[in-house]
Formats: structure tokens, C-alpha cells, sequence
């Protein structure tokens, strides 16, 4: 079959990382787009496209859509609330209650509803989302993202033991069912959604659940995320509970759901010991850093330069509700700030962050775990985001890349004009 | 002269702190206005109130106004720019040449209408406020302050050494005769506006300067603010400036500029010692706490805890643009941030701040420094900001006190929809 190629370009000011130490800034530019590929950024049309459509966005910025690699659908109901405690508390006191009202579909639609709502609203274009143990509440959380045009992978969680009564499955072969279940009834089912196995961390999963998970990863070709190494109270459970492993990331890597076969995500990995570095590097395994969360919950702050110097594949999320804020600028502005803090406070070894690392971190960085995705490079898919910071005004002239500095410290979703996800506009 | 009091009545959710432990919530309560002054909380209006006006703000919250203790009004103009180096350099790179620009007057109204109209918008109520060392230009700040309402002390700042010959008065003489032209053109002049000595801190202040400048406190009856023990490079560079004083805080002491007679105010006072902290307990000096500031330039976490723990007079400052936004309430976010990785990082001695603490650090801590300020017992001003969070729907209904934490986290200054400073509407 041959159809015309949809092709068409903004113009404005273009700003993109290649790699973490540069953003790249094209100052009145076009971005062109073909079939929902970026073709690339060009300060005047090439030839053959002198005739297509272009949106000129006049003095705007373009960024790339940002990734949020790490966020819990169900527990942004309770985000800016709660956050007392360290991890293991609060989940007992705020998380689990709260995900435990997601066995109400009345709830999870009215809860997850605000939720996307507030997703397409702000520069996320790809997430990767947790949501509950409940498959139908899972299922409704995906038909309502694959509503927004956002691309996201979303999870059911699994959980068998370690568990409030109110909210584990039981027993592992009730977990497989329901994920076996959960994922026969979504097959083939959306455009912009994808499943993403999900056991939510060591402590919550028995051995047989996670050579289960494991085994389904490796034979229907799904990637995983979990959580890794976020508090030392968590650590030291972990230590407990799997005497014969040797550390927390071997937790997962001894079933195949570290990212050996599948892609994975882990986020956190606040203490990993030199050893579990070692082996996220060997076996590819995505970091989500979050910042804000690890700050809030008294977690730690993670090398995160340490990672970058590794050549650690990593990016960053919101960990929504250990984070506060849907907002990936707001995770960009926290990230350097940690970084800042730890420099001073406890480990001088490596520098902070810079802008545009923390940029390259939410766009390319994380984007990688989509494939193609969080740079305007050719073959790029075409996530655009059309920022309007007319409400920071400045007594003098400021660079495109002075505005998209302000913007990571300042923005919220009202700057946020136009998105664009692989060539369609969602907002 | 007799005129009839001018009496009215809010009525809403009312929250505030008569100390640091507990915020009050009186729910669908009245907040009776009598000139200017809160005469009482109350649950019915109390006899012979009963046909005065009131406006009901149905399900809105009202706290008491803000309180930024240290905010740089001609740095608002660089915000969420160039923090990428530590306090000196940052000095001489970004802020000393941004505040050179306001000897032209042109600029200045530009700029400083910029700051105003923003802090204006959001929900800070008083403010102590660096200018330059520009005499007109400081006056054209108080002057655009004025009309806003909000109530601020504004100090022309004082520099005569170890600054650029761009940002310099030469010598003390000229220094100080600047400060006696500032004051006398501004004498009588304002309603809602006084002025505060600002020594900008003891490396760009002489002796002979800083001796003016206490004995011009102590006969005019004049506040003092300045900076105190930010960073270590600076607190080295006064040790080295001060051979003959025992301290950072006695650089100011022996000049009777730390509170000893006049109110006064140092912003950061991060890394002090024991016997700095002894004296400023006996002088009664307040400390404006700047959490974001004192990480975005890496200058370290000060133990805040410690402070309220020994009784000193604490309150909050944005600190702009060492922090990038003028929202306290971001600052009251930060602050609890800050003490978070403090106590996880550093040193647990100190536990993390909490929620009632930071709101009281915002209102009746910083309002301290202005009289009976930031909080609605009987007597106090009537400062009150009424909030409306419909923006951040929420699938469980929420206490008003669960709102306002949340505020705390999410808010800006769209939340902000009444700002009333001393019984007059303002916003």
C-alpha cells in the first residue's frame, strides 16, 4: 500500500542534546517531520519540501517531550501529602491504603482520570507507569493514557508477600494468573500503551513469583521495572530475605529480570555497592533516578554522575507520590539540586549536575529506553513540546538557551503550548 | 478625632500557628478584622459583630501573609540563571554585574516593576529587600513597592571594598554619604515601606563604614540587615579580613550591627559556630533561613532544628536569586527538603523539619521581625491570604489541613486569590 507521507515542520527555536554535555540551540529553525519521524532541524527548508505545511511558532521554544521513567498512577491521589516518614512506613501508612482503593473501579476512574488529565497537560510524553495489583483498574488506567495520545508502558504490580492482607495477592501462581490474565485481555489492544511486568520490589515478591516473571519476560518478549536499592532500612530487609544472594540487584538478576534478556528499569539504586554497578552495567539495566522522591522519603542522594562516568543507560521520574510533582522540569531543577547537596554535604568526589545533563537525562536519557525517542536527530520519533515563557518576563534579552534554563527552574503546565507525540498533536 | 472602626470579616477555612508544633485549623470559621488588626478567630460572630460585612470565601483557605526575611530585588532579573558556580564567583560573575545595571534609572523601572508585579501575585505579605548601592534607583524601588500595598523594609545597600569598581563607593565617607542622601529623600515618604541598613556583608564593607553604619542604627533607630556564614570560601575570606575578631558574627558585633541595640536580620548562617550561635542568642539576632538558595550555590545546609531548638528567631527567605523563585511556599517545600538530606547526608542529630514547623518559620517566625505579624491571635495585623487549590482536584475529599500541605508542595501564585495586608485588600 502507498500513501502520501505526512509530512510537516514547526519553526522556532530549536533546542536538543545529542549527548549529555551540549543542548544544541537552533535559533529559528524548522524541525520537519515525515510519517512521525524527526528529518531533521534545518535553518532554511530543503529542497523538495519548499510546499508543506510549517506552524511557525515565532519566538517559542521546541524541546524534545520529556520521559518520566518511574511514576505510580494510583498514588497520585495523595501527591504533597504524607511525607514524614521513610520508605517502608510510608508505605504502609500512605501507599498501600491508598492502592488498595484502586479494587473500586468508581475510584480508579475518577483518580486515574485527574491523573492522565494532568499528564497530557504538562512536557511528559513517555512514561513508564506503575499502577496496582488490581487487573481491572490496570486496564482502565490504559484505556484512559491511551485516550491522552501519550506513549507509556504500564504494569500491573505484582505482590505475594510482605504485604497488608488488603492488598497482596496471596500467593504466586493467584499473581500469575491475574498478570496472564491482565495481559490476555489487553493483547493488541492499544496504539500508544504498552505492558510492562512490574513486580514491585524483593520484599513484596516470593521466589517462585519472581521466576515466574522472569520466565514470562524472557518467552513474551516484556520488559520489567522494579525498584532497587532506594533506603537502607529496605537494603537491609532485603538482605534478610535472600540470604544465598549476594546483594539486592542479584535479588533480581537471579531470575532474569534485571534487564539480562528484556529490557529493564530500575529505579532508585541510591546504594549500590561497586559489585551491583558492575552488574547493571554488564546487563543494561535503566536507572530511573528520582530525585525529588529520594529527598522527600530521606532516602539518600544517587551517584548520579558515578552512573554517567559508567556509561549507565539512566533518566529520571517523578516517582509520583514519593515525588510531590507530576512536573519533569520540577525533577530536572531537583536533580541538580541533590546533586548539589551531596557534593556538599556528603561526597565531594563527584560534581553536581549541570543543565544540560539533567536536560539530556529527560529527554535522551531516558527516551532511549523507547528506542528512538528524546532528541530531534534523524529517525528520531517526533515527541515535540512548544514552550511559552511570555509569564517569566526579563528586563533583558535572554538566549533560547537562557530561556530553556529559566523554564527548568520555573515552568509549570502553563508553558507547556503544543505537544506532539511521534508526529501527532495531544495537546 | 473619633471615626467609626472599620470592621470586617472573612470567613473560610482558617488556618495558622500560634507555634511551631501545631497549625490551627478552624474550619468554616470567621476572621474578624477591626482597623487593620485581627480581633479573633471565631466559629459565630460574636455579639454586637452580627450585621457587619463579611465575605464568605466558601470552601477557600485563609492563612496568614507570607514573610520573605531576605529576597534581592535587583537579582529577581537573573532568576533561574547562571548557577553553576559557588557563592564568590557567583558574586562577581552574575550578581555584581546585574546589579550594576541599576544606575540607569530606565532599566531599574523596567526590572524592578518586573519583581514587584510578581510579588504582588504571589502570597507574600512583607518583605526585607536588598536594592544597590544606587541611591536613586533604591528610592524607585521603594517608591514601586509603595503602590503595591505589600509592606517591606528596603535597604540601599552599602559596598566600599574588595568589589568591582563597577559596584564600589570608593570609601566610607561616600558610603555613608549616599545612605544620609537615600535617607533624607525618603524621609516621611511611605506608608507601607521603611528603610533598613544593608551593609552587604563584611568583606565588601571597611571598618570604618560598618562603625557609621552601627552608630546611624543606633541614632536613627534603624534596622540592620546583611549575610552571616553562607559559604566557606567567604567565611575563610573574614577570617582572613578580621584578624583581630573571633568570629564571623563578631565582624559584626564589635559594631553594634548583630542586633545589639536595632532589630536586625542575617540571612543563611549556615555553618556557625557555638559560640557564634551563643551571641547571636544574646543579641536576639534574627536568621532569615534560605534553603534553596543555600543549595543552588552549594553553600551547605544550615541546622535549622538547632535553631528553633535554642530558642533564636527564625524565619524563611527566598533569597532570590541566589533562589529562583520569589513563591514561599516553594521555600517552605525547600526548607523541609533541605533538612531531609541534612539529617540523611550529614549529620542526624537534627531531625528533618516538618510541615507545622516550616509554616510557622513563614508567618509568625519571619513576621516576628515586623511586630505582631503572621498569625491570627488577637492584636496581630490583619495579613491574611485567601487560597483557592480547585486546580488540584483530589478523587478523597481532603482536610483543610491536608489542602494546605499540599499547597505548600504544588502551589504558585494562581492559588493566590486575595491578599489582604493590615485589614486593606492588596490583590
Amino acid at each position: 500500500m502507498s500513501t502520501k507521507p505526512n509530512v510537516f515542520a514547526l519553526k522556532g527555536n530549536i533546542l536538543y542534546c545529542k549527548d549529555k554535555d551540549t543542548i544544541i540551540s537552533a535559533e529559528n529553525h524548522y524541525l520537519l517531520c515525515i510519517d512521525g519521524k524527526v528529518e531533521g532541524v534545518f535553518q532554511t527548508l530543503p529542497s523538495g519540501y519548499s510546499e508543506i505545511p510549517v506552524e511557525d511558532k515565532g519566538d517559542s521554544l521546541i524541546i524534545p517531550g520529556l520521559v518520566d521513567l518511574h511514576v505510580h498512577a494510583p498514588q497520585y491521589a495523595f501527591r504533597g501529602l504524607g511525607m514524614d516518614r521513610e520508605l517502608l512506613d510510608w508505605l504502609q501508612t500512605y501507599a498501600f491504603p491508598e492502592e488498595a482503593k484502586y479494587a473500586d473501579l468508581e475510584y480508579a476512574q475518577k483518580a486515574y482520570q485527574i491523573f492522565a488529565d494532568d499528564l497530557l497537560a504538562g512536557a511528559t510524553t513517555r512514561a513508564c507507569v506503575f499502577a496496582t495489583i488490581h487487573v481491572d483498574a490496570t486496564i482502565l488506567l490504559m484505556d484512559i493514557l491511551e485516550r491522552t495520545g501519550i506513549r507509556a508502558m504500564v504494569g500491573k504490580v505484582n505482590m505475594d508477600r510482605n504485604s497488608p492482607s488488603y492488598l497482596c495477592e496471596g500467593s504466586a501462581s493467584q499473581s500469575m494468573a491475574d498478570t496472564k490474565r491482565w495481559l490476555d485481555n489487553i493483547a493488541g489492544k492499544y496504539k500508544n500503551i504498552a505492558p510492562i511486568l512490574t513486580p514491585r520490589y524483593t520484599p513484596a515478591c516470593s521466589d517462585s513469583l519472581m521466576q515466574e516473571l522472569g520466565a514470562l519476560s524472557v518467552s513474551e518478549n516484556l520488559p520489567v521495572q522494579s525498584h532497587l536499592s532506594e533506603n537502607d532500612a529496605e537494603i537491609a530487609w532485603v538482605r534478610e530475605l535472600c540470604p544465598d544472594t549476594n546483594s539486592y540487584a542479584e535479588s533480581y538478576d537471579r531470575f532474569s529480570l534485571l534487564g539480562n534478556e528484556q529490557a529493564c528499569i530500575m529505579a532508585h539504586c541510591v546504594h549500590l555497592s561497586p559489585d551491583e554497578l558492575e552488574l547493571l552495567r554488564t546487563r543494561g539495566t535503566f536507572i530511573a533516578h528520582c530525585p525529588q522522591s529520594n529527598t522527600n522519603l530521606a532516602s539518600g542522594a544517587a551517584p548520579v554522575r558515578q552512573f554517567l562516568e559508567m556509561g549507565l543507560p539512566v533518566g529520571l521520574g517523578t516517582d509520583v507520590a514519593g515525588g510531590y510533582s507530576l512536573s519533569m522540569f520540577r525533577v530536572m531543577a531537583d536533580a541538580v539540586a541533590v546533586s548539589k547537596l551531596r557534593w556538599k554535604l556528603m561526597d565531594d568526589a563527584y560534581k553536581p549536575l549541570t543543565i544540560p545533563e539533567v536536560f539530556y537525562l529527560a529527554t535522551k536519557g531516558g527516551g532511549k529506553f523507547f528506542g528512538n525517542v528524546g532528541s530531534f536527530e534523524k529517525g528520531y520519533d517526533f515527541d515535540a513540546v512548544v514552550l511559552d515563557d511570555a509569564n517569566l518576563p526579563s528586563p533583558s534579552e535572554l538566549t533560547p538557551l537562557e530561556r530553556l534554563e529559566r523554564l527548568i527552574f520555573l515552568s509549570d503546565e502553563r508553558n507547556v503550548k503544543e505537544k506532539y507525540i511521534a508526529g501527532n498533536r495531544v495537546k
